[in-house]
């Protein structure tokens, strides 16, 4: 059973936004906040905060707000930061490279534990301590160290068939850079998050486009 | 005014994605798609689709469907991917290069004209042919070439200062990667695109471990 089989994913997608913001405040010192307060730094409402808390059991106290420290390990407990399920790189292009470098897994619930290209010229460098070994390998490695997310940075062309193979070596999800869509191949049985830059970029060109038109 | 006032941020950030799958189409050679087979291959109902474009003014035929390549030029349209803005990126790490390599910010409605950092090491390098610069010199190239969008790739501590800095040389726009939640500081005036990598990450482990509760 799901443990939280009826929260909406519009909730729980806003989850690491409070987590990433109590972190912060744990970082300044500060002990307890009002949910106001609270909403102010989100830019939420206090009532959309509370009543998100909510589908979760609550966690706040009339009249005195939350306590930083504890509501901050309640939200990493349901997103599962400490799981260190481990996670793989597929592509070690500049995207690849850079999300080994930049991303801390280990603060999101994974350990990143292997990166794997075709390119001859990469194969063998060592990327922030993971080792950029052939995808000739995946079948020996994954036997061995069971991943449970691979982060896609392969082009498009490339993910049909890897993805088939990844799901038949027992890897559950998906994190994926590639601009080709994974969840229309695997519906049901993997969890795929799709990153697509791209979209996002053209997402930003309409609203300042619209903003620009009222000027 | 807006060319849009009324169509809600929901529909308009399902755009890109359409705009997408009908690039895809037209490469394969197709001239027209039933809203059904187009909803199949996006993995949304065809009724969705039918509402989403008809917030713009439909495009459609009964009996007919969609022309791709008419309905592709209409979605650019709307999301101005041929308008050319100027882009910078501010932040030459792994992931402002990564960005710079592997973002078709032409296709997306920008040039990429500038990177900016502010160590020494990579000050005069040229990144898919664009100098990174230093930061000292964005008041100078901002009279000069009036971009439009930052993306920010900078260490969170530096974007308060910078996005400051950005508003008043008149960047109307931001590309937010930097773990800071931008749009907290100057909610009306600009535009903000956040991709928080992070938060999509725990969202993939709350989903992850969601799944693993269910076997």
């Amino acid at each position: 059973m799901p443990n939280y089989p009826d929260v909406s994913p519009l909730v729980t997608r806003r989850l690491p936004r409070y987590y990433r913001q109590l972190t912060e405040l744990m970082r300044s010192g500060v002990e307890r906040i009002s949910s106001r307060e609270f909403a102010d730094m989100i830019g939420f409402t206090a009532s959309q905060i509370r009543q998100d808390l909510n589908c979760f059991g609550g966690f706040g106290q009339q009249g005195y707000g939350y306590n930083v420290a504890t509501l901050r390990a309640e939200i990493g407990r349901i997103l599962s930061v400490d799981k260190g399920h481990r996670a793989i790189i597929v592509g070690a292009g500049h995207l690849g490279v850079a999300l080994a470098n930049h991303i801390k897994f280990d603060h999101c619930g994974f350990l990143l534990t292997g990166i794997f290209d075709i390119d001859p010229s990469v194969l063998g460098q060592t990327i922030n301590g993971c080792l950029v070994r052939n995808v000739s390998e995946l079948e020996s490695f994954c036997a061995e160290y069971k991943p449970m997310v691979a982060v896609l940075c392969t082009p498009p062309s490339a993910v049909p068939e890897l993805v088939k193979k990844l799901v038949s070596l027992d890897v559950k999800s998906f994190w994926n850079f590639s601009q080709s869509d994974v969840s229309t191949f695997y519906p049901d049985n993997i969890v795929v998050e799709d990153v697509q830059l791209s979209d996002s970029l053209m997402n930003l060109s309409f609203h300042l486009n619209e903003k620009l038109s009222e000027e």
